[in-house]
């Protein structure tokens, strides 16, 4: 009964949802919007805080052997000369001479070689005005305390990564944690993009899900780096993202970032033109970031084996995600357009994993009297310290049922005239369709039980 | 038996404790430091999280009239203007023209009156060399794109409550919400301070919890602020902060922003020579945010009153949170030292509410051996299921205890020479010491309704 259509079809419904039921919206709207940065609105944040919340329970929370960070946005400059992020995290630019605008030198646009007298601008038109490619840092820069020059620069952060190396032994100290370990961290990472775009895929403003696992170099941490892979893998299964739709890229020898050793993709297919996109990254980083952090600060970032008495620099298995991203996946994988049996209207339906609908319930008088509306509000209220939930009395019952399936609400709870005689409701599930009787003060325990599956 | 040494001791203690237990530390530390951010380790981003769930299910996910955003860092650059941030966020300061360096006016170090010919310079000690203070802007500033001019200018907020204004007609219209209501957000933001200190009291980069309550301007605007001052006065009483030490300040007339029509400061006595300082301000807005964007905007910021068929602006009741430094006044509320009856060593502890306190309990055989540590690590990865639990083996009994009271961690259970024979275990109370003995079976629940309270 259900049907995908394929992106971008989708991505366009998606976006006019998203924005009318207040999952997400562009940034400073009323402005004209800010360039590929999005807000996310009453239900966007908490589907993402529910995401978020999955995966540092998963990651930090449920397991002994990693720890939490919350490592600041802003560090020192010289973080980013170690990381390489200073000579190496660049695009190549042209400028045009005559209307002085910018374009990637790959920019399909353009015809001819950048820089070659034939070559055209693909904004001004004219002939031979392309300068060569130069290169063009995609770090936002800006500067600390009152004076703005060289030495006041500070980066934003463009991964949270780096926050996680330079915390190595403050954490593994402060924590005792014995190699193997690992280190957790959400937070937002920073990129000048010159082609940013589809919607949330690629931003300029975005949350990173990044953990750093250390491990001993003369150990086994192929074996690792295969756990590690099958237990992110296994994540994005729980998700509800769908099997078919998931896959691993392994990045072949020229694909490899420069401190890399062996890298996978874990990789959606958001269908259309998109197709398969890197969801998250689970790579093999060697004792690179370590040395160098360790190079350019001259401390030590070594681990001491005491029962071996060996020091040493570990080597790093990284798992890192990008929540925005994997929320456009997961609202991609939910979007469903069906035909109900019986009914004339069909119905949108977000089929999302009930941990991680916005909203857990909706709670409907069957009509507005009878005593309906105000046994359902107790409900609501009762639920409410529990779960998220909806209060919706007005239209007909079936158009709030729908606004609910269109949200993602995987139950809706509804007082009829039974209920206020019997203190009964009942129970409808977004997907089956099917509905159940139960008694009201089972509602919190009902639900709970839904919820935890 | 508790006795509260007077700030600035506790500071210097807690900043200790911090690193040393990885609750906070130094950002960037291997390079000498970032000036004033601070990152957060494995303890203090479990506390930090717990305090803003805190606050987000009171503020958000109890209450049906106030909605969740969670709008982007970088804005355009209008938002500035019309904020009026642009104009009026800056401090005076002064250069000396001869050692170049920049000061406040305000600087205590500096001799005489800036500008005038025998004022001195507090760094290279000449005469006259100090100009006239000129106004320096405290947003950070960026460029967006990939040119770096005027045009291109960003800037790294410097609230979170201009997101929450930009947005007030796509959260209204796509939750459907009737004025009163609030939006509510928590989110980073950032402030070049040139007098920035005091541990993480104000540092550059920061955490605000902000919820704008929109409301008839000619209804009872003057009772919400009075609801929303008392609420909020509550929030913080019952996140266990002593009531002698917060009391509400009043803005008299030169205090109050020239946005502002009544503002209420929440403080709390962090003792000796920071004294009380704020925590929250409540503050009456009027209609001058929504009144300015509109302006700037050239797009109506009106709510509809459909049953009275009125438009109006509404006007805002604002309640902002420090999130940084409520978490340093909740860590110099719980910090006592104590000498213990019977005991001959002192104890540290942290006595945190249990539902911010970051390990909820401390899991222990208490010796290596007779199957003490087997049960224990069995109990410990159940317990871990449902909350942060810590298993420590290693060591006195005493000294384990002591060390999950310097963290906050509420209750210790205990696996002993009895819990292998009758499969029962000890729970001992951070607080009161006392040690109860239950089946193992019962752990799970009884720390839940513990926990609960």
């Amino acid at each position: 009964m259900s049907s995908i259509s394929t992106f971008p079809d989708v991505m366009e419904k998606l976006v006019s949802l998203a924005k009318r039921r207040g999952f997400i919206f562009q940034s400073s709207e009323i402005y004209g919007g800010t360039g590929s940065v999005w807000d996310y609105g009453p239900l966007g944040v908490e589907l993402k805080k529910n995401l978020k919340d999955r995966w540092w329970n998963a990651m930090v929370r449920m397991r002994d052997d990693v720890e939490g960070l919350d490592a600041a946005i802003l560090m020192h400059p010289r973080v980013w000369e170690a990381s390489g992020h200073v000579a190496g995290f660049t695009d190549p630019l042209v400028d045009c001479r005559n209307c002085k605008r910018r374009f990637r030198a790959d920019d399909p646009k353009i015809k001819g070689t950048p820089g070659a007298p034939d070559a055209q601008c693909p904004a001004c038109g004219m002939k031979g005005t392309l300068s060569e490619p130069r290169l063009f840092n995609l770090m936002f820069k800006t500067f600390m305390g009152p004076v703005e020059d060289t030495a006041s620069v500070v980066y934003l952060r463009p991964e949270t990564a780096q926050g996680i190396f330079v915390n190595f032994l403050n954490v593994q100290q402060s924590t005792r944690q014995k190699v193997p370990f690992g280190i957790a961290q959400i937070g937002k990472a920073f990129r000048n993009e010159i082609t940013p775009g589809n919607f949330i895929f690629r931003t300029r403003e975005f949350e990173q899900m990044e953990m750093q696992f250390f491990v001993d170099p003369a150990g086994n941490h192929m074996e690792w780096f295969e756990y590690w892979k099958a237990q992110r893998m296994e994540w994005h299964r729980l998700l509800g993202l769908r099997e078919e739709r998931l896959q691993f890229h392994q990045h072949d020898p020229q694909e490899l970032a420069h401190y890399a050793r062996a890298a996978f993709d874990i990789q959606y297919d958001f269908g259309g033109s998109l197709g398969f996109q890197e969801v998250e990254g689970v790579h093999h980083r060697g004792d690179f970031d370590l040395g160098r952090h360790q190079e350019y600060s001259g401390k030590k970032l070594e681990y001491f084996d005491q029962p071996n008495n060996r020091r040493y620099v570990p080597f790093v298995i990284e798992t890192s995600v990008g929540a925005d991203r994997t929320l456009l996946a997961l609202l991609v994988n939910a979007y469903r357009e069906e035909q109900v049996a019986g009914e004339d209207e069909g119905r949108t339906v977000l089929a999302l994993h009930p941990s991680l609908a916005p909203v857990k319930a909706g709670v409907f008088p069957l009509v507005k009297k009878d005593g309906m509306p105000e046994m359902a509000t107790r409900l609501a209220s009762e639920l409410r310290r529990h779960f998220p939930v909806f209060y919706d009395e007005s239209g007909a019952i079936g158009r709030r049922y729908r606004r609910q399936d269109e949200v993602g609400t995987p139950y809706g709870i509804t007082i009829d005239g039974q209920s206020t005689a019997d203190q009964t409701v009942t129970i409808r599930d977004r997907d089956t369709l099917q509905q159940e009787r139960i008694d009201a003060t089972r509602v919190v325990e009902v639900l709970r039980e839904r919820l935890a599956t």
